[in-house]
């Protein structure tokens, strides 16, 4: 799961993102654990290593780490005073494959005749534009209506990174439409606003709704997404979800129907307990209630946060507590380490889904005896949302709602087969959920 | 030129839009006269004709009349009574072309592989955001901003067909879309609102501005257009251009440009008489008096229309006024034959542009000495906006100004060799007129 980023940001932690560092070394024994072990002596942790190529008894190497802004650079230095080794510099590729956007708008035919013209354009358009001005409904027909989604975003919550703005935002709005048009042929529209104040966000897009047949809330910082949010489902006759709420608790519940399961627990009998309920804990624990959880504890640094949770029929609890009665912990902080491994107990499951440093290390739950534990690695909301809205805008639903959210998370676990969650560059996923969702809503 | 519905509204004229007849006649000599006389009978002009397919001596025909929703469709019958033919029905061609809709979004690369997945998305999309938050210049570079424009409608005069609604002009800004990616790579995003009062369009937009590298209005009626059009310029440091207006000046300067040398006449000491002045008649006079035109007479049934003419520097008169002091006379009323062929003078220059019906008929202003006359056929807003919007992106232009739209209509008429305006579907026109408003606004 992509680190919410509540409380991180409050304390301004440094989020750690990936350089990717490109270095030659010499094809000989122990040349290139010389050059991992200066990485390490720095204090970073290899993510990712692969060689690029091999010649005249030279390999270079691209190494992938996760670095803050305040990392310690004249690690680049003494890389190159190795003799073994020589540092070529950092990659360009993340850039490249950013250079000019990640989506283009194509034509869905090629327009090079002038029959083509006339008829895709003027005069032709005209008789299409009367038919939908009759039936409004032939606007499903004879538009891409049905297959486009607004991927907006005010920029006060991007990633782990906190308030960076929209522009800044923009990569990853671009990045959720190429997966969108990549994954089940939707296009995605990113929409960026300046404005924050929820009332106004809503009439902006309150303003521009009907260009689209569904719209993804993305990066609002909360509480004000949980105010936005409803007032459109409210005021909409179609889909709209706050991903970070909503996109985030499908995947989270896949998870934990699998990882219950890999523990013989049963989900719904179990005692479930939430640490942090920012955007994410507090989709989660909607979603869980729903699914039939009856008991779930809670805590949050917010006051605010813990009244929304208590209203939804949640217990609020210190930290202390949560590790004490829950036999199913899910941690959605952003605080690396806040769970002190004295506190696991014997047969619990533990998801601590901060990115990219989790609540606690699977590992040392495992030891102190846990029956299950995850981080968030692979806890990607790309897992959901894809098939989520495509199953709604096949099924033309006028909104999302729980049983359409629990048949995607079902459908993901289900799919999963051995795994905690499935790879989410299966395409054959996408379709599942998508098929789940329509059904759902079909019987809504 | 599209027809600009104004006057046509105001009437109730109904509009005629392209109907394709499918019929099948026996293959011998005058069995398809026979068909087209019956047409003829019926009051309607054959628009364009192909033969579909031929065989065991039959012939399957397209036939495209131009009929309005009052046209007798009898004749469909008075067809198949034919022994010579069989009406087998009406095309679906046009409306097969728009189903599902007209544009796709799609990744401008593969993602399939979890490497690339990790640089495009998460992770690594998150060291472009942090460089955009850092330098907002990079995302020129590093997103799809510099390619993407908005085609933004309220739907409240679309074609010649009136206040149909957003949702009814979809198509047509589909259409605009499709043709922007085919022409000149262009990602051209539909957005549509049902707002109609100026200032809470302008809001509604510039809450929206960041996502587009350019704004692109399209068909929003007057007078409202004109204050839209001017609090987007004054208040966005972006291009913004309200095409029915300047889209259509710069084809008709064009056209202008060509006509004017074809009669042996100097455009720019010409007087020149608009009868007209809604959207497009507005954008011909400003663009007309910028280029050096130094006499412009103009007319049109609506004081406020009067007002803004003479705020330009226009001259008011009447119809008559122009057709009798005119060299030149650009006509954008919707009216038929609104110019009646006694009032044409010899040696003058008649642009009758209202589609799809003149208001006189080229041919019958040629019989009583106009030294020069064209329909509004082949003047397409087409052949300018692509251009004009791919050369002020190039340019990084805060603005268009009016060198720009100057450049782009004389980079037309050039590449109109002897003709009066060339195809718009030759790329190469595109580009050069793209390149001549990069240049011109390099220049500003």
């Amino acid at each position: 799961m992509r680190a919410r980023a509540r409380i991180v940001s409050l304390r301004g932690v440094a989020m750690k993102i990936p350089e990717i560092l490109v270095i030659e070394t010499i094809h000989k024994p122990g040349s290139l654990a010389r050059v991992l072990q200066v990485i390490g002596d720095a204090g970073l942790t290899i993510e990712h290593l692969s060689a690029l190529k091999r010649d005249s008894g030279r390999t270079l190497w691209e190494i992938t780490v996760e670095m803050d802004e305040e990392a310690d650079r004249s690690l680049y230095e003494r890389i190159g005073q190795l003799p073994i080794a020589r540092f070529v510099g950092k990659s360009d590729r993340v850039f490249n494959r950013h250079r000019g956007g990640k989506i283009r708008v194509i034509s869905s035919q090629p327009i090079n005749s002038s029959q083509t013209l006339r008829d895709v354009y003027t005069p032709g358009v005209a008789r299409v534009c009367l038919s939908i001005r009759d039936n409004p409904q032939a606007a499903h027909e004879y538009t891409a209506l049905d297959h486009t989604v607004a991927i907006i975003t005010n920029g006060t919550a991007v990633l782990g990174l906190g308030n960076i703005g929209p522009l800044a935002g923009l990569p990853v709005m671009e990045g959720k439409a190429a997966l969108f048009a990549d994954l089940v042929g939707i296009n995605g529209v990113p929409i960026l606003m300046t404005e924050t104040a929820p009332a106004r966000v809503v009439e902006i897009i309150a303003g521009i709704e009907m260009s689209f047949g569904a719209i993804q809330l993305e990066d609002f910082a909360a509480p004000e997404c949980f105010e936005i949010e409803q007032q459109l489902r409210k005021r909409l006759a179609k889909p709209v979800l706050h991903d970070d709420q909503h996109g985030t608790a499908v995947v989270t519940l896949a998870a934990l129907i699998n990882g219950a399961r890999n523990a013989r627990l049963d989900l719904r009998a179990s005692i479930v307990g939430q640490i942090g309920l920012g955007a994410a804990g507090n989709g989660i624990a909607r979603l869980l209630f729903a699914y039939g959880v009856h008991e779930i504890l809670g805590t949050d640094l917010s006051g605010d946060a813990m009244s929304r949770f208590k209203a939804l029929g949640g217990r609020g609890t210190t930290l202390e507590g949560i590790m004490q009665h829950a036999d199913i912990v899910v941690a959605t902080t952003g605080v690396k380490g806040l769970i002190r491994p004295e506190w696991v107990r014997k047969g619990q499951v533990i998801f601590a889904l901060s990115n990219p440093e989790p609540e606690i290390e699977p590992v040392v739950a495992r030891e102190r005896g846990a029956a299950f534990a995850a981080d968030g690695k692979g806890i990607n909301n790309l897992l959901a949302y894809p098939g989520l809205f495509k199953g709604a805008l096949d099924a033309r639903a006028p909104r999302f709602t729980d049983q359409m959210l629990m048949a995607g998370a079902e459908a993901i676990a289900l799919f999963a087969g051995d795994e905690l969650v499935p790879d989410p560059l299966e395409r054959e996923l996408h379709q599942k959920v998508a098929e789940a969702v329509r059904a759902a809503a079909a019987r809504a």
